[in-house]
């Protein structure tokens, strides 16, 4: 588990290195059945000069696990499919974000060029327990409102930021790229990175000529 | 003010009937400098024959600031284009929804048909007032936290979806039928409602023979 | 073979009904691993209602060859990735679009509702022969031109927009629907409906119980 | 005009570099009514780190007549809107490109490495005049089949990839210097790149910081 009770799970796909250079090949009214090392050098080819459109012919479907604050950042990437469990129809289970020991941190410099630093560790211990708290004590009034009678969709306005949602996300790699060319990035929150790594990890496996340019070329979206 | 502290504004737009019109004609090769009786028909028929791009050649960009949890509903909508606060970057507004009177309401039947009552008046007052304290409890936590020296993106995970965010964002006619269309429904949740409303309001105004035949046309984004 | 040198070919896909059962499922916190038939009535209901991103989470990635005025069509479908062959890169065989018979028609009535009538049958021969021998003419045309050592890319603009081009398309299930909504109403073209009934062929043996919705619910795309 | 018949002609626009800079300060809860120099340092920023949703808060409507060669590689860039001339709907004007001078070309080296090199000046006469032919041929032609009754839709499937059509094309600035950076590249078609010169040129005074920035930094689409 990420965070005690995230994950990322890829429910399905359609995916390979080939779906690439046919892509690619049918410019030229050509098709592979399988690939060679020419097929390797034209991936790398498309990587460098950025044509993207041949990355496009695939698909992974993910399912994910994350903090609400996660989730807002990953849905704002706009190329790709999304359904996400919603606190209109049903109970948010009582599972929140709490960060802990080094996650506990501090932040340095000013917007655009930040950095951060974990906090001393008592200090980071006490950090934790308030959070802790905090969020249990929302999850107990989002109860309370519920025994009471109120909607979910009203009740759940108190809920935390923190709290774990799930959704399905379907993608194609060129948009996946550009997700991790961002979410990867030292830039990026940490918490979001930790199901980056993931998804990289899952979409390495499964297009590993594409990955191999893609991280070795800059890690830059073509 | 809607809910307090939100608000939909306008801050610029590129946007008239006349644009659908000559974007429907340049398939005959026409084009009019203003438009006439025949013209309202033109629009009037796209609309029926859900002839939907003539709808797209124009602009509007709101300057929108509501709950994070209508927020999440409105950023699901991928034509269009969405910059927003962001809690890493800036310390948040004590800003926090609350519902009040018969926003307290409860939910009767099931997903997809649910409908909604005002508690009684006692009750309305006490959910009120747990919802208000749960919420200033939030952010004394995440002003406690931020002056101990928590980073802000670390703080913000104890704030309640009901916290106000701001954001810009740049639509077309055709997305934003879309838009109210499902955020207008009887079926959306009331506070987004709210918002749709004035977003509705500012369309029919800046593009109304467009407005008014979807709206009597059974408000179907074409 | 469509038009005699037409097709369309399913290269490969992920797609099922169950995708959609569980994109939907997952606002509930819900999943299931087969569908029973309260899954079936799901994917009715959000057909019905006109949920439309359940039917996102799944991929079909074709192969076609058709003529430039059909792909022209084709193309304005945004929500989708094409790759397709270059008259820049690669010499265009000779291949041409000849309409035959009843295919060569006439055009009765305005526009947004013309009805088409066949030719009675000697001017169809005619009109096929002059039809034959110009296309036949650019082919010579453009071949003659490659062999005085012109770019192929300029040598290109006399073929007709009846050659015939191929490429790939990858496109989900909803974005799926609204181009079969479109291309095999009536009020397409009759080329387009040819190739867009294999593609719903297909579609159809993928995904029956979401095209039998679809198919009963009016053809409207949700 | 662009080769005799062609043009690109700004219809109207909604678009400044100030809505760039308001864009990313609602990051931080900020504002401006004028632009000053941190301002522009701050989109200077975002170019460079390709922070790229700011640059889409604007639009741009473009009526543009070009040939459908070009068209059709236009027509490739998904985010945008188009509304064309149709074959169907009306009789096409015998306007057809035909290249003349050095725009009649040799090719050299292979896929993705092309040069183009001018004919000489006796065969570049021969090659335009047979162009010539074949286009006024292939208009004679479809004029013959209009005569004979045969519907538009059908006869237009002679006419020549480089007859010309019309189009709108609304866009923001995003999509603008992605478009920019493909099309008015060396390895983009010449025909393409005097069309992509002159949205440049419209872009470069509307917008003329973030054109700046743009130019300077390698024209990469942030």
């Amino acid at each position: 588990m990420i965070h005690k009770y995230g994950f990322v799970r890829l429910d399905d796909c359609m995916a390979d290195d080939l779906s690439v250079v046919n892509a690619a090949r049918v410019s030229f009214g050509d098709r592979r059945e399988k690939m060679n090392e020419a097929d390797r050098g034209l991936i790398g080819f498309l990587m460098r000069e950025r044509h993207g459109t041949p990355f496009e012919h695939n698909s992974f479907r993910f399912h994910v696990k994350c903090p609400i604050f996660v989730a807002r950042e990953w849905f704002r990437h706009r190329i790709g499919s999304f359904n996400e469990m919603s606190g209109r129809y049903t109970e948010i289970e009582n599972h929140g974000y709490v960060p802990e020991g080094d996650y506990c941190r501090a932040q340095v410099g000013k917007p655009g060029a930040y950095t951060f630093t974990p906090l001393d560790s008592d200090l980071a211990d006490e950090v934790s327990a308030v959070i802790d708290v905090q969020v249990r004590h929302a999850f107990g009034t989002y109860n309370y409102l519920l025994r009471r009678g109120v909607a979910k969709e009203v009740a759940r306005v108190v809920l935390p930021v923190g709290t774990f949602t799930e959704f399905y996300w379907t993608v194609n790699a060129r948009a996946l790229m550009n997700f991790l060319s961002l979410r990867t990035d030292d830039t990026a929150q940490r918490e979001i990175r930790d199901y980056a790594a993931e998804v990289e990890r899952i979409f390495s496996i499964k297009m590993p000529v594409t990955f191999d340019f893609w991280d070795k070329g800059g890690r830059v979206c073509p």
